[in-house]
């Protein structure tokens, strides 16, 4: 497994029919992904499309994470935990500024996947929406009002997804105190070439 | 007033300080937003910053519509709904061919904001997740589930938006029958330089 520290984050390519297994070491951490296809990376993760298609805010086993395109970048293969976030963005320098006082500097899964991501080409703008693994958000079916959980997972859980066309994959270990149970986490990581779905 | 037609959609400026009303003039339709700096055409709404700065999925009066950038782009300050959608992406060719079985002819939200839009320099692949007016969409707590209502607008019922920055601003008359309570109708809007919030 590769590991991710603490506030930190990774991309590299993703080739289609490879899998990708992400494993949450320690339990109630939050690991945002966002990826663009090789062929154009304008292209990117639609967490709108995504929902429309799914018919549910909460994608698992069996489930499409589509394009802005509607092209289905990744299937969920498999899914320990059942339970994350579509509807929201990174967070990013600017929230914490705004939500939590920060001056600025605060690591952010914005930067986490901008940085890594620059050097595929990948622009600032069009990284929307992220497919927030781990993460329980729900909102009042009548109220609409938000209601952050702390992250379901527990030391060990996984979700496994599979590249349906060749793509660069951005991934964090998510820099939030507030989100991730008051202390930031590591996340570990593999990917399978052709491999074993589950393994 | 000005209408739009049925299953279009148009687009145009938006002064700094300036209002924009948006009418359901008969009832039961919904009315695609999105827009773009004009400072950066490449800074846009982004329905993600919106809904984690707003802690809510439904935005009313005194709400803030912010960009990727997360910079302030429209305060409502004015609605007579309070149920419009942030979640979900324009309907667009694609999903009338994946949900509803179509031949990809079908008028959709996607293509009549991409279109006007473009001859500012818009891009397809910026235009995310809209601010669909007037659409009730709601889920489930608990499984997430998706629930689309009929639009709630009654004939005359409005919503204002004053821009805080200028802006170029798609809208539509929203396209899918399903989703406008079995037919399409129009959409009129009239702009405000400066002038009073709510006339």
């Amino acid at each position: 497994m590769n590991r991710i520290a603490p506030q930190t984050g990774v991309a590299f390519p993703l080739d289609r029919g490879a899998t990708l297994r992400i494993v949450d070491p320690t339990g109630a951490q939050v690991c945002d992904l966002f990826c663009v296809t090789r062929a154009d990376v304008r292209e990117t993760l639609s967490g709108g499309r995504s929902i429309d298609y799914a018919d549910k805010l909460y994608l698992t086993t069996g489930d499409v994470l589509y394009s802005n395109r509607s092209t289905p970048l990744l299937t969920i293969v498999h899914d320990d935990v059942g339970r994350h976030d579509l509807t929201l963005t990174p967070c990013s320098p600017e929230m914490f500024v705004k939500l939590r006082g920060d001056d600025g500097t605060h690591p952010s899964c914005f930067e986490n996947l901008r940085v890594p991501l620059a050097r595929y080409g990948v622009q600032r703008d069009t990284i929307t929406c992220s497919f927030n693994i781990f993460m329980d958000v729900r909102f009042d079916a009548d109220t609409g009002r938000m209601l952050l959980g702390a992250p379901p997972g527990r030391a060990g859980d996984a979700i496994v997804l599979r590249a349906e066309v060749d793509l660069y994959v951005g991934l964090t270990a998510c820099s939030s105190e507030v989100t991730n149970a008051g202390r930031c986490k590591p996340i570990d990581y593999r990917v399978y070439e052709g491999g074993p779905a589950s393994e």
